[in-house]
């Protein structure tokens, strides 16, 4: 176990807790497309025909054989013959002759022979058996060939992919209308605390209501996984070892939040380490708000132990959480397409900072004449309105000792 | 009716359109917390009762009357006797003298008398019943006073807020557990053709099957609304006429894709003037691809024609249909926390524009060692795999002949 004393870096931190993760993928099931929006796709998918299946117009105009309109001009159009329309839907029934050409809408089939079509702005009417062609096409102007958008065989959707609106369009566009996906991994939260009642409750005094269980439960669904609240339990070495246990045994990843008071985490890091191999992997983070947290892996099952300050709540989850809940369900995305919208703004005042710790301060955005700016939130991160007032959080980075007024931020929005 | 010869800029159509949309908000409804995320609050929300209801202590240490600890320092320690400790969400039972302090755990309750807390690190035990502050304290140092989250009466969040994770968790926080949203608006598809089939059949010989009702469908629900594919129809005026009236009926706006040939558009314009007032507000863009799009209104209800090339459809939601999905779902949202995640890229090749249309250009980002390069996707408009290996689209101003290779772009990612 690293941390505690020489607290560690956040991202070598997650890289550890990474590296104990074992290379596995979740169960897979099958889903109608239309149901498939954000799910990811557990196999390559490819398509099993040409799309299309057939040359058709982009245009509406008429198709003819290219080389019958080459050296067309205003001044010498190219005179052709009609052959009769061909219609939206329906194989046309004729073979296209030299020095034919035949009216086509948009998306219609060209007959066999035809390699081009022109369009209607560059055709005048003789009558109805023949055009002038004002202009030259190439071979392959203004039409999709055969299995130009996809051919047969070829990979559409690869695995690992989290399925985007036009994944969902190439599919049905092929044919398939099922797809296989992995299962959305499920989350345990685990709330602790003896001060912790449920949110219907009255409070007594001393008491607060739970707010941890709903914050991390709503970021977890945003993150693509099932959050199971399993309630709230005292500070307790037996009790909090039960439900750690029964939960190693019924989900994917626990999240234990809560606990921060003395005592309390290195109980919860002892739980970790005697419920399985390796445990705990580092307790303690150069990181605020945040800075007490446990990471842990037991039996292949990351368990997060979160401080009970909702702000460090919420960025102990953008930091660890997320990245690990994308690997559990079998992403895998370019990095640079991860992560969330930023907007650039100038800090609206000095903030200081202690050297050697990463950062995230709250801030509001502001827009004023000159621009946007940021402003910071302030108040403890005990807070939860200081979360909810809010747009996003900027970072300061661990070696510096504060920003300045109008240096430029990215926000990080929530 | 504006646009068809002179076609209107983008911006400025989606205002017309916007200007002519009524000002209600959707039917209320009541949810859970835990089932609100992304949903839009209906109400404002206030605090019914102070957050939290007593002053606690943000720290493991000590609480005193801060005035017993000025001056203290290691040389010149402040001599203290101990009360009995405080224990986890318990009232103390006894109100704090001068001279006196108690132990107390991070967000446990100050009894009475105290104003402040000494963090353990700053004291030096005697023996049981005494101890040495190391340092001074100032009145309310590590405590987070009664109604400091949030005071009685004070606005939790306003109506109008998609709700995030932090926004349930206040709920929680003050016991509200069931809350006010609007309705999702429900987007009746219809999607047009003689030669679309259903993604189930096996298309004949001229057919292509129907990609754009599940895109769009995919689309209008990441929008936060729900969509009602309402099936395939010919292009016949009295059967899209039927559709068309059925949907404004039942459905909150309209999405009707394809139609693309001639007369065919011309028809879709003609039925929704003769639906009702105002009919349609513009035919025609200054954009690429999207060009043919018809934006109108039928007594209240937005109802857009979309061209049927796949890009176009993409590029149309994303220009014209979500800013009015959001309009309609009651969302009151600072423009700059809207709009999509966007990365810097450069350009990697030489791309042609006309000047006088806004273009939008499909395009894979590629990390190599000198940074992230943004790829123009080749392929026409009508190729959904266009869609589907581009990571994201940039834009050519209307302004612009082209962009040269090298040049600073934002990529707006899918």
């Amino acid at each position: 176990m690293l941390g505690r004393g020489n607290v560690l870096d956040a991202e070598i931190a997650l890289q550890l807790l990474i590296k104990n993760l074992p290379s596995k993928t979740p169960p897979e099931k099958d889903v109608r497309i239309e149901d498939s929006p954000g799910m990811v796709c557990s196999q390559d998918i490819s398509s099993p025909e040409d799309l299309p299946s057939f040359a058709r117009s982009t245009v509406d105009g008429y198709t003819v054989k290219a080389e019958d309109t080459f050296g067309a001009s205003e001044a010498m159009p190219a005179y052709m013959n009609l052959s009769r329309e061909i219609l939206m839907g329906e194989r046309a029934g004729f073979r296209l002759s030299n020095g034919y050409a035949a009216g086509i809408p948009t998306g219609g089939m060209l007959p066999e022979g035809a390699d081009a079509v022109v369009m209607f702005e560059y055709v005048q009417t003789i009558d109805e058996k023949m055009i002038e062609v004002l202009r030259p096409v190439a071979p392959g102007e203004n039409v999709i060939q055969a299995g130009e958008d996809a051919g047969k065989g070829e990979i559409l959707i690869k695995r690992g992919q989290r399925l985007r609106p036009q994944d969902i369009g190439a599919c049905a566009g092929v044919g398939i209308t099922v797809i296989q996906v992995y299962e959305r991994p499920s989350v345990s939260i685990i709330s602790t605390g003896d001060e912790i009642v449920p949110a219907e409750s009255k409070p007594g005094a001393g008491q607060v209501r739970d707010i941890n269980s709903y914050l991390l439960s709503a970021m977890i669904s945003e993150s693509g996984c099932i959050p199971v609240r399993k309630g709230i339990f005292r500070d307790d070495y037996k009790t909090l070892s039960a439900v750690i246990k029964e939960s190693l045994s019924d989900s994917d990843a626990i999240v234990i939040s809560g606990g921060t008071s003395v005592g309390v985490k290195d109980m919860i890091g002892r739980i970790i380490d005697e419920a399985g191999d390796p445990g705990v992997i580092f307790h303690g983070i150069s990181l605020k708000p945040g800075k007490p947290m446990i990471g842990g892996v037991v039996e292949g099952i990351p368990v997060f132990g979160l401080p009970g300050h909702p702000a460090a709540v919420s960025i102990c989850h953008e930091i660890f959480i997320r990245p690990v809940l994308k690997i559990l369900s079998g992403v895998k995305e370019k990095i640079y397409l991860s992560g969330r919208r930023t907007v650039k703004a100038r800090l609206s005042k000095n903030i200081s900072s202690s050297q050697g710790r990463e950062e995230h301060v709250r801030v509001m955005l502001e827009k004023r004449d000159d621009g946007l700016w940021a402003v910071p939130v302030l108040g403890k991160s005990g807070l939860i309105t200081t979360l909810v007032r809010a747009d996003g959080t900027i970072v300061i980075a661990l070696n510096r000792n504060g920003m300045e007024k109008g240096e430029p931020v990215d926000v990080r929005l929530f």
